[in-house]
């Protein structure tokens, strides 16, 4: 198509015949625009691509794959572009597209008497929560991000969050999915059936498979009645162990009406506050550690009376210190706001090593225990902070550089403090990824722990699935 | 190897090799002494193998799935043989090997403290369930046939059962599995852990497939702590549709504590006691619908307060006309002995069709009356039964033919009422398997309604992870 003659037509690029198949509503290739699309929001990476593709319904998804396929480009599926490990943002700029579902955000179905609804991948989580409320009803997944993270990626990375030890992860609140193939075919699966055992779950596949096998584009998921009761406790104990024999009386006495166990250091407090300057703290800061738990209910449940009657047992026998109930809803979110206010304050304190580890319950104190010693050993002047969701044996064991260390000293530092944590964690049999999945961050550590067997099942699966390897290439595993 | 010589010696048959491989001990070849693992509970199919193997550990599975391989044999993998279609059945006597795992019925490692198990796959459900409970926990699966069947069948059927509205299917209970795959590698992955999310989860794939993947050796499963309140109740009402009222009002009233939620007709009563003569009935039987349901605790909620206000409520409402809740373990006892003689008094009866359907649960009603209805004009003389796990939209809608009817009119009958009721299940978009799995006896029903995407990615799954398809062959497809 190039030709030598005066006014010579060039020959038109891959993005330009992309965005001229799929039209200019639908494609972004200006550098500027993409950018949004093409960056973490922790600001850690920045990337580029060769377009931006937003279709507005799954035939549009449909239509892009195909396009792509056509045109030798591997495709980077995004939701709400919020998550952790760099699993939606491009690393290959002049051979990725990156696919983003924000305009596929229509609730499609609210059914309250069938305790489910039909959503598309683009919808926002906390719009979602909302609208089902409206209806009296509930969706259980709950995590810092849901205002701007979207569904099709809190179920492509199987989320956690703060209510996993009563309602399960992401995958467990799923119903059915729509699925966009790699070779654009359409896999539906948007049934609400609550059961429905018709051999090999093919939408488990998905779940949790970070885009790597195909695009989710719409979800149905399970609702349950709205919890209109919910007390809200912070509780003083002398140590992470402590805390962990109370949550495993708490899950006896409190049973399946327990919807959230934090656990936080004295430090979490010093944090919130230097990201919510005027946050009120309405219990002493000198117990060595602290547990934010909920206890949730609706109807005929009496959720204040239980509260009050385990606390009081728990003070009683000294494993409990000190404990403040929320009397309003007011107090309520403040608290939740010292547990949120973690993550800000750290990054407050600049760059700094994070993690997201599980090990069994049982062994969770001693391990957090062992890393913590390992770290200051190692890394003198650098503060650990522990907490997570503690009923889960998932902790968020970060680092802190020394205040006042360079940008190449944190590096270093965050290198250093991550080989120490892990090196403890694999005696623990631990999971270098409790909940935020792995991405292209844990990419190199999570190869490095593979059994074999694991990756020979892996790369058959991906073959058989995606055998052009289009679909968010880098991610989890290079193949 | 054959000879022409006197005294010939005749080419050892396959089986006799793969004794030799395996050791007398592991291989039984005698027709008689296989035919246990080669017929049905129901006794409606019976069939022989090549041989059954019953390896005592992990290696000798692996060590036998390598010798059926050189030999050219496939894998029946077999549990406590109560499956309901047929999946762990011979179906190809000449080709098929039966791999029992009743001898792998260790439990390997209880961990109250962690709220986990480990148990091999051959293990018995009750048995499994009894050992938990003296260290005061709870593996809350259960179903009619747990003092037979397998914990590794149980996981590879998904099993459902009476408490799946609360704890959910057998995938929700499992934190990992080992499994011996087809090329007889042995996929290691029996973590604890309770949440672990790096990347694609692998057990899924083998959660529901019936062993057409590989072959569970082992399963690490969720305890919760042992309700050790339980408060059962016996309801009469006007209609299932007020069944599913009740339900509904129930999951918001009673929140995440009840643990079941049957429903029967009246005709329940009847077939129970055609079963269990001296069953005693503690409810008048003239209302045309039944709830049999419970809720459940430990530690500071008071159940039967709860069940107590419950019912007061809905009997001032009218929409419960009469209930009975049970004083004494005994009395409760009693109660699920009416659900559980269901199943026997129908058996009494002689050969009839039975189904595991589910539909959306706001549908149940009008799926349930118009089913029945189809079937009695097309059928007369022929009697619905309708009961089962309606919290879930699961329902099993079964037809007794006319008592006298001859062996060959009841074939006839079966053959009529499945395609009667799924004429009406197609148009509600239902599921033909809710929880029993699809075996061999549904693989035709759940084939000729398989879309083509489904179709496409299975038959790529079944291929890259079973090859040579040695693996179940005939079970849910045939590839």
């Amino acid at each position: 198509m190039t030709s030598g003659m005066t006014g010579a037509v060039e020959e038109p690029s891959g993005a330009a015949v992309l965005r001229r198949m799929l039209g200019d509503d639908i494609v972004l290739i200006e550098r500027e625009k993409m950018l949004p699309y093409c960056r973490d929001w922790h600001g850690d990476a920045v990337s580029s691509a060769v377009a931006v593709i937003r279709p507005r319904s799954t035939d549009q998804v449909a239509a892009a794959v195909k396009a792509c396929r056509a045109l030798g480009f591997s495709i980077v599926p995004q939701g709400g572009n919020t998550g952790l490990v760099l699993g939606a943002i491009p690393d290959a700029p002049e051979r990725q597209v990156v696919l983003s579902l924000e305009r596929m955000n229509r609730i499609r179905k609210i059914d309250a008497d069938d305790f489910s609804a039909v959503v598309e991948a683009g919808c926002i989580l906390s719009e979602l929560k909302d609208a089902v409320s409206e209806k009296g009803m509930f969706f259980p997944l709950a995590l810092g991000a849901q205002g701007s993270c979207r569904i099709g990626g809190n179920v492509s990375t199987n989320a956690g969050g703060v209510n996993v030890l009563r309602y399960g992860m992401t995958r467990e609140l799923v119903l059915g999915l729509e699925v966009v193939l790699p070779d654009g075919s359409i896999l539906e699966g948007l049934s609400t059936l609550r059961k429905d055992n018709r051999g090999i779950d093919l939408k488990q596949l998905f779940i949790g498979a970070e885009g790597t096998l195909g695009i989710i584009t719409a979800v149905s998921i399970k609702l349950t009645p709205y919890p209109d009761q919910a007390a809200t406790a912070l509780l003083g104990l002398a140590s992470l162990e402590d805390a962990i024999k109370l949550y495993r009386r708490a899950r006896r006495d409190c049973c399946d009406l327990m919807s959230a166990f934090e656990f936080m250091p004295p430090l979490a407090f010093t944090l919130a506050q230097e990201a919510i300057s005027d946050l009120p703290i309405p219990i002493s800061t000198e117990y060595p550690a602290y547990v934010l738990m909920e206890i949730s209910g609706s109807g005929l449940v009496d959720v204040d009376d239980l509260m009050q009657r385990f606390l009081e047992g728990v003070l009683e026998e000294g494993l409990v210190l000190d404990g403040t109930i929320a009397a309003s809803q007011t107090q309520a979110r403040n608290l939740w706001l010292i547990r949120e206010g973690i993550n800000e304050g750290q990054a407050k304190r600049g760059a700094h090593m994070r993690t997201d580890i599980s090990v069994p319950l049982s062994q969770l104190a001693s391990f957090v225990d062992e890393a913590e010693r390992a770290v200051s050993e190692a890394l003198p002047g650098a503060v650990s902070v522990s907490y997570g969701h503690v009923g889960d044996g998932n902790v968020h064991l970060n680092v802190l550089p020394p205040s006042g260390s360079t940008p190449e000293e944190r590096i270093q530092l965050i290198y250093k403090a991550k080989s120490v944590v892990n090196e403890v964690l694999d005696r623990y049999a631990g999971s270098i990824s409790a909940e935020h999945g792995i991405g292209r961050l844990k990419r190199p550590d999570f190869d490095a722990r593979l059994p074999e067997t694991s990756r020979k099942l892996l790369t058959a699966l991906k073959h058989a699935v995606d055998p052009e390897l289009i679909m968010n290439p880098g991610c989890q595993l290079r193949f």
